[in-house]
Order: C-alpha cells, then sequence, then structure tokens
C-alpha cells in the first residue's frame, strides 16, 4: 500500500491581495518541502481570498489571478520546490458568458478553480462543479461550474481533486470519485464558521470518506473577510472514519500527514474524469512524523474565538491601528472591549465613556472598573453641554430627546476617529438590531459591529464564559459583575429598563429565533404556544426595523442565518403572514 | 382568423400586501370584464409584489401566498366575473427544498409562478424556467425552476404562458412556444428600469413575436419597491412586428386589445407542454376598441419620471407622510426637493438650511429661492451655536471639524424627523458615493436617497431639463439658476470648492463609468488614454468608500449597475487589479 505525505496549507487569505496570499502559499510549501511532502493543498481561493464576490466579474482581476497563479509556479521552481506538487485555489477566467439575460448587467465570466503547479507550470486544472446560492453565497451570480473531475496519479496513488460544495452534493464529482476508484480526496474549502457547524461537517467529511473508500483530506481557509469568519479546522480522514490528522480553528496552520492509501489500477479513467500523471517529488521523505490532531474547544470558546478572529483580521486587513468604543457600563460594550482586548491587546482599545444627566452613578463605575480590569485607554466626555444647545434650539423632546443623546454620543466618537484614526465600533446585539433598539446614526454608529450575531442571552452567557476563563487562568476578569448583573438599560430618560419597551429577552429571544432563523410565520409562532399579541410586536418591530439593518455595520456572522447577505428582505414590505 | 380580446393589467403592487395587491387585480378584472375580454393577463408576481426576496423562503408566505390566488378566484366568480379567464403572477410553495449545501440555511422552496383563474379555481398553473441570478436577480437562490410550458386554448386560439426571463433566453419555453404552434405568447414581467433599456427590450419582444409567428403581450408590473422601480411600458407586438398596443411608462394602466391569432390546429400538444381548453368568457364583445399605443418620452424624462416614481413609491408604500432635506443652495439638493415636489407635492417637502460660518451669501439665498420657487415649507437652523461646543470640548481640527459640520446638521434633520415623522432624503449623487466624498452619519443621513444613482454630470443635465421642461409648460422653473451655475463646493472650509479634492467633473465621471460600469481594471482605464495617477487615485477612492456605500440609503437605479445588490463587492480587499 502506497504511503504518500500529504501538506494541508490552512492560510489566512486578504481578499485581493494576490502577491500576499502568493507569499504565504509559497511558504508553506518551503516548509511542507523540507518535511519531505509528496504534495501541498490550500484552501479553496486561497491565492485570491474568499469570497471575491463581483470581483470575478471583471477580466483584469482574472487576468491577475490566472498571472499570480502561473508566477507562483514559477517561483516554486526556482526556490527549487517544483518537484512537489502544489494544489492551489484562485479564480480563473474570463471565460465566454453565459447567455446574457434582461438587463445589461454582466455575467458569470469565471470559474473557481484549483490549479495544480509543478515543475515550473500549471499542469491540470479543475474547475468546482456545484456552486452554492444560498446562505451568504452568490456563486452561481459569479461562476461557471465545471464539468470535468480530476484525478492526480502521484506516487502510486489516484488522488481525486474536488472544491468545497462538491463534497457536499451527491451527483457530480463525489459520484466519479467512487467510478474512478481514487484512493485520496483532496477537497479545497473556504467555509466559514457557523455555530454547530463542526457537528456537520466532520460527519460529512467522515461519510464521505467511508462512502467512497478514499482518504478526504479537507483543507479550509482561516480567518475574517468582512462578515464572514473562516475556521479552519482542516482534517484528514481515514477510509474507516478515522481522523488522521486534524489542524486548530482560527490560525494558520502547515497540516502534514502520512496517508497509506490504496494503489492506483491500471484501468482507463471512466468518462468525465481528467487523469494526470504527476512524476513524485524529489523531496519524499518516509521518516515518521508526529501526530498532528488538534481538539476543539468548547462551544463558548468557539464562539468567542470567531468573534475575536472576526474583529482581528477587520481591523488588521484593514490596516486600522486601533479601534474606540463608547462605554456605557452595560453589557454589550463591556463584551465589546474584552473581545477588542483579546484581538489587539488593550494599548490599540480607546474606550470612551459619555455620561449624561441619566446615567447612573453604577454606569460611570462600571465603564470605570472595565477599562481598569483591562487595560485600555480610557476618557470621559460628558454630553450634557453637547445635548443642550441643540434640544434647546429644535425645541426638541420625548423619542427625539433621547434620541439625540445616543447621535451626540456617535459625533464624538466620530470626530475622535476622524482625529486618530480609529475604527469606531458599534456594540449593538442581535437582539437590539432585530427589533431596532437602537438610535440611528447614534450608538450604531461604526465600522464594525463585534456582537451583531450575537443575541442578548447569548452576550451574558459569553461574558460569564470569559469571565470564568480568566479566572480558571488566574487572570483578572475582563467583565465588571455590575455590567452583567444589573438590569439591562440604555439610560436615555431617569430609570428607564429595556423592559419598559421589550418583552423578557427571554421570551423575546426565543420568538426571534422562531421569526428570524427559523423563517416561521407568525401564525406558526402562536401556534407554538406564545401570545400573539406580543408575537404580534416583536415581529412587527422586526420588520420595521429592516431600513435601519440595511445602514448598519458589518459583523461576524456566528449563526446560520445572520443579519446582511444571509437574510434578504424588503424594506418596502406589508406582512401579512 | 379567430380575434381574442386580451386585457393587459399593469398595476402597482406593494411587496406582502397579498389583499391589497387582490384588489388591483379585481378592480382590472372588472374594467376588462366590462369591455368584453376573453382574458386577463398581469405582471409577474402581480399578487405579491416583487422582488420578495427571501420571503420566499417563508413556508406561511408562501401559503398566504397561495390562499390569496385561491381567494381571489373565488372573488372573482362571486362577482360574477368568473367565466373571464384570469392569469395571475404569484410565488408558490413550499416545494421539496433542492439538495441541501453545506450550511443550515434556508435553501430554495418556491416557485415564480403564472395561475390562470376561471370558474373560481385555478384550473392550470406555469412555473418560471430560467430564473435570472445576475444584477439586482437572486432567483436561483430562492426558486425552484418549472419545466413544462403552459398552453391555454381560448376561443380557438393557443396562447402560451411564460414569465419574464423566459422570453430572454434562447432555449426552453420559447423553444417549446415554436414547437406547440401557439398563435399568442403571454409573458408576465416584472422588469425594472434601467436607463436605455426600453432599446434592448422592445427589440427583443418584436424579435421573439417575429422568430415564433406569434402575438406577443408583454405585460410589466409598475412602480417604486425599494430601490427598483418598475416601468411599466406593457406592449403588444404581433408576428409581424408591429406594435398593436403599448402602456404608458411609471402609471398603472388596463390596456385592452383586440389580436387576431392563427387558429389552433388539432396536433397533440408537444412533450414538455401542458395544454389546458378553457371555456370562452360570457363577456365576449367584438365592437370595435380605440388604438391605445402611448409613446415614450425622451431620455431625460424618462430619467426624471423614474426617480419621481421611485420616492413617491417609497414615501407612500412605507407610510409617510412628508419628507424633509437639507438645503445647501447646491445642485443636489435643489435637484432632490425638485423631485421630491414632482413625487409628493409641495406640502409634503420640508426644505432646511442650516448654514454655517463658512456658507457662502448665494448658498442662502439659493436655497431661499428653491423654496420660495417650489412652495416648500422651509426654515433655517444656523448650525454655529450646535457646532462650537463639541468642537471645543473634543479639540477637533482639519477634517474632523469639516466632518463635525455635516454630522450636526445630520443630528439636526434626524431630530425634525424624530420630531415631525418626516422622512429624512439624502441628497449625495453617484460620483459623491462612488469616491466617498460625503460624510458619514451626516450628509449621508437619512431613508432615501432620491439621486443615489445619478452621475454629477447626469444631475446637472436633468435640472436644466427639469426647469426647461417647466418653461415650456409656462411653469416656474424649479432650480435656482445659481445652484446650477456655480461650482460645487461642500462649504465645509473657507473657499472650498470639489475641484479643490477631487478631479473635473468630466473627467471624474467618465473614469468612473470604466471602473464601476464597464468593469474596467485600472491598467485597462489608463489604456484608454487616461492619466495613471489619476485613475489610480480615482479608483483607490471608489474602492476605500465600500464601507461607507455599505451604510448608505437605498435610491432609485436608473443605471445597468447601481450601487447596492447591483454591485457586490468586498470592504476588506487589496486592490491589484
Amino acid at each position: 500500500m502506497p504511503r504518500l505525505r500529504v501538506a494541508l496549507a490552512q492560510t489566512n487569505p486578504v481578499v485581493g491581495d494576490l502577491s500576499g496570499n502568493a507569499r504565504r502559499i509559497l511558504d508553506a510549501t518551503v516548509a511542507a518541502h523540507a518535511a519531505g511532502a509528496d504534495l501541498l493543498v490550500t484552501g479553496e481561493m486561497a491565492l485570491s481570498g474568499y469570497p471575491i464576490e463581483d470581483l470575478a466579474s471583471r477580466p483584469s482581476f482574472l487576468a491577475a489571478s490566472r498571472r499570480a497563479v502561473e508566477e507562483l509556479a514559477r517561483e516554486l521552481d526556482a526556490r527549487g520546490l517544483g518537484s512537489l506538487a502544489v494544489i492551489v485555489g484562485h479564480p480563473d477566467g474570463p471565460f465566454e458568458p453565459r447567455a446574457l439575460g434582461s438587463s445589461n448587467a454582466p455575467t458569470a465570466i469565471a470559474q473557481n478553480c484549483a490549479s495544480v503547479l509543478q515543475g515550473g507550470t500549471v499542469v491540470a486544472r479543475y474547475a468546482k462543479h456545484h456552486l452554492p446560492n444560498y446562505s451568504v453565497f452568490d456563486e452561481y451570480r459569479v461562476f461557471i461550474p465545471g464539468d470535468e473531475l480530476l484525478v492526480l496519479r502521484i506516487g502510486g496513488v489516484d488522488a481525486a481533486v474536488i472544491v468545497c460544495e462538491d463534497l457536499w452534493r451527491d451527483g457530480g464529482p463525489v459520484g466519479r470519485v467512487l467510478e474512478s476508484d481514487a484512493g485520496v480526496l483532496l477537497v479545497l474549502n473556504a467555509s466559514p464558521f457557523e455555530r454547530d457547524k463542526d457537528e456537520v461537517r466532520l460527519p460529512l467529511v467522515t461519510r464521505r470518506a467511508t462512502e467512497t473508500d478514499t482518504i478526504v483530506a479537507y483543507v479550509n481557509i482561516v480567518g475574517g473577510q468582512d462578515d464572514l469568519v473562516f475556521d479552519g479546522d482542516s482534517v484528514v480522514v481515514d477510509g474507516s472514519g478515522r481522523i488522521l490528522a486534524r489542524a486548530p480553528q482560527f490560525d494558520e496552520h502547515l497540516l502534514i500527514v502520512d496517508v497509506d492509501a490504496d494503489e492506483a489500477g491500471d484501468h482507463p479513467a471512466p468518462a468525465g474524469v481528467h487523469r494526470v500523471e504527476l512524476p513524485a517529488s524529489e523531496s519524499r521523505d518516509r521518516s515518521p512524523l508526529p501526530t498532528d490532531i488538534a481538539t476543539l474547544p468548547d462551544d463558548r470558546e468557539q464562539l468567542w474565538n470567531a468573534l475575536v478572529t472576526g474583529l482581528r483580521d477587520y481591523v488588521d486587513k484593514n490596516g486600522f491601528r486601533s479601534v474606540t468604543l463608547g462605554l456605557s457600563g452595560g453589557i454589550d460594550s463591556a463584551v465589546c472591549a474584552a473581545i477588542a482586548v483579546d484581538a489587539l491587546g488593550p494599548d490599540r482599545v480607546y474606550g470612551v465613556s459619555m455620561p449624561s444627566k441619566y446615567s447612573s452613578e453604577h454606569s460611570r463605575s462600571d465603564a470605570d472598573l472595565l477599562a481598569a480590569a483591562t487595560g485600555i485607554h480610557y476618557s470621559v466626555e460628558p454630553i450634557a453641554d453637547l445635548v443642550h444647545p441643540v434640544e434647546s434650539q429644535l425645541a426638541l423632546d420625548g423619542v427625539a430627546a433621547e434620541n439625540l443623546q445616543a447621535r451626540i454620543r456617535g459625533v464624538i466618537l466620530m470626530g475622535l476617529s476622524n482625529m486618530h484614526g480609529h475604527l469606531v465600533l458599534t456594540t449593538g446585539n442581535k437582539t437590539e438590531l432585530a427589533v431596532g433598539y437602537s438610535t440611528i446614526y447614534g450608538d450604531s454608529v461604526g465600522g464594525f459591529a463585534p456582537i451583531k450575531d450575537v443575541p442578548k442571552l447569548l452576550v451574558w452567557e459569553l461574558a460569564r464564559w470569559r469571565n470564568d476563563h480568566a479566572r480558571t487562568r488566574g487572570e483578572t476578569p475582563p467583565i465588571p459583575v455590575g455590567s452583567i448583573e444589573k438590569p439591562p438599560s440604555a439610560e436615555l430618560r431617569p430609570d428607564q429598563t429595556d423592559q419598559d419597551s421589550l418583552p423578557p429577552y427571554e421570551l423575546l429571544d426565543a420568538i426571534l429565533e422562531h421569526y428570524i432563523s427559523q423563517l416561521l410565520g407568525k401564525d406558526d409562532i402562536v401556534a407554538l404556544g406564545y401570545d400573539r399579541e406580543t408575537v404580534e410586536f416583536v415581529t412587527g418591530l422586526v420588520d420595521r426595523a429592516e431600513w435601519k439593518r440595511r445602514q448598519g455595520a458589518i459583523g461576524p456572522k456566528i449563526s446560520a442565518i445572520a443579519f446582511g447577505r444571509d437574510r434578504r428582505l424588503p424594506i418596502t414590505y406589508r406582512p401579512t403572514d
């Protein structure tokens, strides 16, 4: 039974940064070559970053991507790594567009490809067959599907190559893997983190491995890209379903593993399969490798790490040196500050307390405590003298006067951002965004929303987890107990609490889960035993807040249906169901 | 040769308003019945509104739509109109979902249907075959394609039924129309307005009519829905390419026309064609009809009407009584005010002049003149006393101090909106949004952006056209000459003009057209003869402003690639091409 040494390069690409992403792959190849690998596989689109969205419709971007692949092949060869087969994910084109429809708009001219580089050139290319076009994915919009499986005959083994969604669907490439009797299945992925997704993904990989009796090498990219966080968690599973190797979540990693695969037979390649014979790598090595099997942390730690990664990469990839956020003393801003500190370190975080005449003493002191516990930069900007002239000139009262306070705070944070180059973080949670319980151009101000996809109850849960996590490591818990324990309040009028205007959060989050994530209608939710008046009140708030959400900052997706491109609904809409 | 009297109901639906939309169809049917029609056809999704986006993934919405179709059939019968065949567009489902992919997200469970109502029931149903998934359309995301053509045998004629995109593609339904030897082709459409689209749409309808030797009855919906404006322009073209009838743009209209079609043969229906025999309408009438052929106005008038319709319907469908906007004395706010007056009448428009210490005398007087010429409500709120306390407390200067002025204006408009219920209009044009030449949470504040898709040069052109149009009708030109003639300026510092920071608008708009609409890369544009430094400066501004555009208000699409769902690009992005 031939043994193949496979390297999985779990890299963190930046969309569009072809040369930087190529360097990451080059570095991984240097290490894989030194470790005697037979081949190296990257994640999906590791050369361009993912998702590239409508960049796929720009011929010059596709041409640049193709050049970058060819340059990478030449560079690998020039560095003496040319004998190692490197399978790299990238967009390719431009190809003849699909038939035009009823608009002058562009249509798909690209393919989502995996190219095999060896000896300084591209020796084979696979194009993704199944194009996901649901959830956050718009691949049918921008890509043309491929129609042929690629099989690499290397070191006496047949290794099939597919891309991401191809693994999930029964027809097409997976069927051909079985027909072609491949011993190894290499899968390039860009699979975003989603809570509990590992409970779907690993079983799928395992099922495909046993079904097709192949060793499946599943390579995922890692890192934050706008609202998506790729969690890595690359894994190799053999035909009996055993995990041979597993990379950690959220970090770049080079996973190298020996696989003992069935010897390739001498049958011809079946129809729809392109088979390519590759010379063995000069670097081949059979000395034993240490076992490399990461374990997944628990649910809360995974979530926390996803939020930290999403923020860190947004900040760093967009070249911000620092972030600023308003500290109200409440739970949301405290959790956002703790995430920012874990992502960037305290020296890159600037907290601003902006008390009004309605701010309670404990709010100010909880903000102080947070700043002290985390060591972030901290300043206090009282708003009374800024609010009063506007309130008085315009004769504002009621909700208009309440919103004014939030808007003056937004003006302050943006002023500080303009002066010092900070990215402003907006601290709204998913529950608040769902029901529109925020002031647009006020507390919604900011370029990134760290807990945008975290419902209120989960905000509390994560806060408690983070403090416990600190305690178990002998560190200071970052989040003041007062911020966790006290009743939540916007503090825009005397003695206000959230429950003056909203149902209790236990009830609210449950209804929102049914309406938003489960896609139930009002009657469906009432049929589950909820009070009709409450259900209609909550769903009405959700429907009417769509215009605000459209103007909101992006933030990391951690659920099956996040606000944003995951949930596309009209603003102009008369609900009937 | 049998004669068929066909009614095309060009209605203005509201998304989700099943009962209101049904009433519009019912009213049209009453009129069509009285006029002796043999059948009535609505636009695509006229019962639900279009696009319904992810509402198509909510089973309860689909169930409500199906009930609404059945209720409409019963109601028509109860009113004595049951003998008239009514073909109505609506979503249908839920159906068995397509195979699930790599996420827990929902996938398509709906079809985009045309149902035939007669005798109180649904007697036949067609499902759209070709699903557009480019430009603003996400139909492959939410719909399952149909696979059978519907042919109605009525009054001795075979009338085929298809939906929108089906007409544009060569394969599938159009091929079967030819095979089935139909005499009439009924097409239900929801085709948004786009500049010069009539130069594509009418030739297509004509080509299909002559190719298939059928009389094509093309019914489009009308009206604004969020960022789309459906222009109607329903048309009937015979097999020789002659226009038999044409409805006006942008208005609801019932177009009734007699068509002399080939008699249906006695051949069996070909494979993939479902043929249904319908009894003739009791209302049949053969007395002659007046000719009803609307003429299209010129390009500028079409554009203006699209902008007016987009704003009017956003305001009215969302239940706003009034709008407010800042009047700077500049061209953008003047054009927005003129559009608002044409859409809503002056009594629903509230202009606010918010002069600063940098505002010129002519700015204030041009704002005064506009208010006087249009008769809108008008107030003046100087900002100096509101800006100063913030500037001083935070020690803001430079760009931070400039932006502060714009943000205080945003605070004022939102305060007035909160007090009086006005919708705030934001007056930025497409050029400004492209290069990020605006203050986020400042002049970008608002729920709707009337000229969001209008480049600066076109703003001037439309302003001149609107004034000329007034003059030719003996009315007062709404837009002050000063607003059109003076050099554009943000007036955030002394003697500032836009050209301090930006290339001349002739050059800027040309480069933007290449970069945004033509999807050219930087090198491509330089190759056309533009200065490299200017091209890189402009495209760099465009790339870096993506985060601002994502938080911007929606506004009516009038070009092939508008900002919004037409152009989906990452925020985090290192440009290379």
